[in-house]
């Protein structure tokens, strides 16, 4: 229990009481389960028919999606019913309590019909202005990464570790993760090659992976365009609460969404927000 | 045991007994053991420290990388004193047999270094014209993919399942995996956007993984340039014996490296190839 709890007040000013944080904690461990087991039964599996979501193009969707977004909803309409919840299958359900759910059911659907272990369920918890807990769960590999309320630390299949970013790596020897090569419009692919340019190391695909191993430590800066705000709730969550730095592209708040910087250490974080500035 | 086998014939006419074949089968498990005590040693460790093999760029090696070479090939030494190796960390060592053990100690060393499961341990063994068996290992999953000898197979930490490519999906429903963005020269780039614009779905920066998926059932397409010998004899050994088919871009023999096509059904590798050639 760190400092900040025990004074009742998450790192982004909401009141949160430490019964309540534990029920937090406690709920979103059981939504995690939940989604586990509703994810695995269709990953990888020949019953896996996606469909498609968008007008133009392939945004898919799949019954993997629908039924661990449901899953979760119906544990929080029992536990936590004054709560609001915004999931990205299901949209938004208001709540009283100050309180937000913010749910992916499957972050990655395009990784999960390929069967790459890199997509997860996302679970954050948001309060008046931004992430207060969450958890970024990939159940192929059985990790669960968690951050929020003094605790940072990842659960594997048999041990628990502490989450912490590594600092003291210059961007000359950073390595730099991002989902998609084209990044997001042209102005933005311009902007995230600059940075890419500098750093030793670049990599494609990993979905909100990325931010799960940029607060393990193995990962220096994680930059994406285009996001929603369930895209980023819960990896923002995990990676301050191991130390690193997430904001837009201009240095403001990221949980709505949008250009995401999330860097290792505040020096690399100001070195990046230069490069995408285009200085 | 298959016919072929039975008849004392691995598919690519090196005559191989029931006896050898079960020696290189066992002998190619405990090379998979030893690689995978010492990779998952150095993996996600703060003792892990790349060297740069390159003279210009990032070629990157580690000490997992050549631990787990020399301990393979302590047990070749062994058990197979009469097979020649191709390592790539440890280069060639002469053989009388008739037989080469192609060994990647870690194939994707950049995926490794970020944390990321896409790297693996590729133990091929090859005869006169091409690979008999091979294993494409990944330690952290706990994910052993098998092929040759009559054998298709998935070993994971729970179950045995039968490695099978998925046929009857056409190029525009199907998944394409590559490694790298950028793919090999402008030309070769070029000749893979004419593939990639054709499917559903195209990921990046899965490594030898994306070959080990498309054995399982569920990619589509592996295409690749630039490729080493060591990189491909393993995974060729593995989708093949699940039914797939792996040549060069111009359809001749890729086990020696270069520009590499798999394709979970011969329809779909015919309209790669045809796409590849500029038609």
């Amino acid at each position: 229990m760190d400092r900040d709890l025990e004074q009742g007040r998450g790192r982004t000013g909401t009141v949160i009481s430490a019964e309540t944080a534990s029920d937090i904690m406690q709920t979103a461990h059981l939504l995690a389960d939940a989604a586990r087991g509703e994810t695995l039964r269709l990953f990888r599996s020949p019953e896996l028919r996606p469909d498609n979501k968008a007008a133009q193009g392939f945004d898919p969707v799949t019954e993997a999606d629908r039924a661990s977004e449901r899953a979760m909803r119906a544990i929080l309409a029992r536990r936590r019913p004054q709560d609001a919840i915004l999931g990205e299958e299901y949209g938004a359900t208001p709540g009283s309590s100050g309180l937000t759910w913010v749910l992916d059911p499957i972050d990655g659907t395009r990784a999960f019909m390929a069967g790459a272990p890199s997509w997860g369920v996302l679970i954050g918890v948001a309060g008046d202005s931004g992430p207060v807990y969450g958890i970024v769960d990939q159940p192929h590999l059985g990790e669960r990464f968690e951050g929020g309320f003094g605790i940072a630390r990842l659960t594997g299949r048999e041990a628990q570790t502490p989450l912490a970013c590594r600092t003291g790596v210059d961007l000359a020897q950073a390595t730099l993760m991002t989902t998609y090569p084209e990044v997001g419009t042209a102005d933005e692919l311009a902007a995230f090659t600059r940075v890419a340019r500098q750093v030793r190391l670049t990599r494609y695909g990993l979905d909100c992976y990325a931010y799960a191993l940029l607060a393990a430590g193995h990962v220096d800066l994680v930059i994406e365009a285009g996001l929603q705000s369930y895209d980023v709730m819960a990896p923002i969550a995990v990676v301050q609460a191991a130390g690193g730095v997430v904001t837009d592209w201009k240095g403001g708040a990221a949980h709505g969404g949008g250009q995401i910087v999330a860097a290792a250490s505040p020096a690399l974080h100001a070195q990046a927000l230069e490069l995408l500035a285009g200085s």
